[in-house]
């Protein structure tokens, strides 16, 4: 059968890659002209829309949707929703949110289509070590697209978790604990970093990936990252999110779990990018109105 | 050579299992006879006292100590640097503080006895997978004692640090670490056991180390742990500490680091100990006051 895909960017151009070489027919488009174009170097075969992706296909039809989460996933499924059929199967394999995952699966149901979210990890590395999929959806839709998840993930990464939503609420909690991890390696590093001693952080992560408890895939990267850039000195501490993070403590919140550390992970990342912090001026302020304690003058 | 081992507790049994193994000739005792017996089982010999241990050792003699940090190291220890000879080398491969661990070494090269830090991962399983090793000292005295370490240490599994204290400093912020890591994957899973799904935490802990952005030793722990327990019925939820973890986050304190989510995986762990929490009773209490709301009663 062949597929189509809708999104080329850096996930979902390394996904069609991996699709064609485990040798699958894939029909895919993006709004870039040029990564369109690109995508024939790989084996698929780039078309101008979504209509024409549409218009390759067989039923039951299947197009995995792997867009940015929120309005262009709103978009784009509203879209191909008005030209599939019944029996037809959407997957969505972004980072959405996974109430509007069980909403829009609804959405498609009412139309007897099929929509089966995707969660998917494993970054740019995926396209070679596979990526792990954490499939939500009924048992009818996921075991016609099982050989695409086999092709796409490793030995044993894909897997069924649960009806609609489950698979993005899999992936949801799998990012909040990736923030979580992510924030211990940064504290532990930047305490060593600043320890008496001359250590060398990319060959104690390195190390450490030999026999450790605390040996993981993320802690390869730290050392990739410590040996290109032993004092990280080209990389401002700036740091981004993108969703997942937030929702997973609001899920922790809606479920009064006390989730401390993936919260507080999420939190210094918006700490990371502020200049100056209007509650340390408050501290500042307090300080200096009960002691007398200095404060520093803001620059100008 | 014939190496020295005092402490044959969980790990230095196996340690010493590890190295008899490897071809090392090993005289091993420790406070409790019947393991001192079974040692034999393992190709090493069992002697009676630390006396006995170092008369059957040729100069330089190599003594590693396996015993608890704290009072008990530090006892053995003295009891250990009384027999020895100048050019003889202690290594302790416990869990000791830093700070004890350069001083130790200043009281040892006193005496010209060289004292080596050899902070130890790898749990029951570095049996058969090798420890990670992290050590400090001087080049003189670690190069003696290289043969052993990549006995103990799987391919790249050992590595000399630094001066003094390097290794248990390392190990200290490796634990670190460790009690963060830990903190993020049980938040997470707590969420997922919380949640309107009806998720197979085995399945998924195991699902992610395929491919996933979380993978890591941990977590095939964790699998294995669901997989024996799914709602780990069987284990209550209190957790110790040892002491690393405590001291990483006065580390951070004395360095001005802020390592607000080692501090809190430390924390939490108080926390479980509690059957109830006093600063929740005050909570409890000002609402009370100020707005009338209601207070559970405590059971007499």
């Amino acid at each position: 059968m062949t597929l189509g895909f809708v999104g080329l960017g850096k996930m979902g151009f390394n996904m069609v890659t991996r699709l064609t070489r485990g040798g699958h027919a894939v029909v895919a488009t993006d709004t870039n002209v040029e990564t369109v174009q690109r995508i024939a170097d790989v084996g698929a075969t780039g078309v101008a829309s979504i209509e024409d992706v549409i218009a390759r296909l067989d039923p039951p039809r299947i197009v995995w949707l792997m867009v940015p989460a929120g309005d262009i996933t709103e978009h784009v499924l509203t879209g191909v929703v008005e030209i599939l059929s019944p029996g037809d199967i959407v997957i969505d394999g972004g980072n959405s949110n996974f109430h509007d995952t069980k909403r829009r699966a609804e959405m498609l149901a009412d139309k007897q289509l099929h929509f089966i979210d995707a969660g998917t990890s494993g970054g740019l590395w995926g396209l070679d070590n596979g990526y792990c999929l954490m499939v939500g959806g009924t048992d009818e839709a996921v075991s016609v697209v099982e050989p695409i998840m086999a092709t796409l993930a490793p030995p044993e990464g894909y897997r069924h978790v649960g009806p609609s939503g489950a698979g993005h609420y899999t992936k949801m909690i799998h990012n909040g604990i990736e923030y979580g991890m992510m924030q211990a390696y940064a504290e532990g590093f930047e305490i060593m970093q600043a320890s008496e001693y001359d250590l060398d952080l990319a060959a104690i992560a390195d190390l450490w990936q030999h026999g450790s408890v605390v040996r993981s895939w993320l802690l390869e990267l730290a050392a990739d990252a410590f040996y290109d850039d032993p004092n990280l000195e080209a990389i401002k501490g700036y740091v981004s999110d993108s969703g997942e993070g937030r929702w997973t403590v609001i899920e922790a919140i809606d479920r009064d779990v006390p989730a401390v550390s993936l919260a507080y992970a999420l939190l210094h990342r918006f700490r990371s990018r502020q200049d100056d912090s209007f509650s340390a001026k408050v501290l500042a302020a307090l300080r200096n109105q009960f002691g007398g304690h200095a404060v520093k003058k803001a620059e100008s």
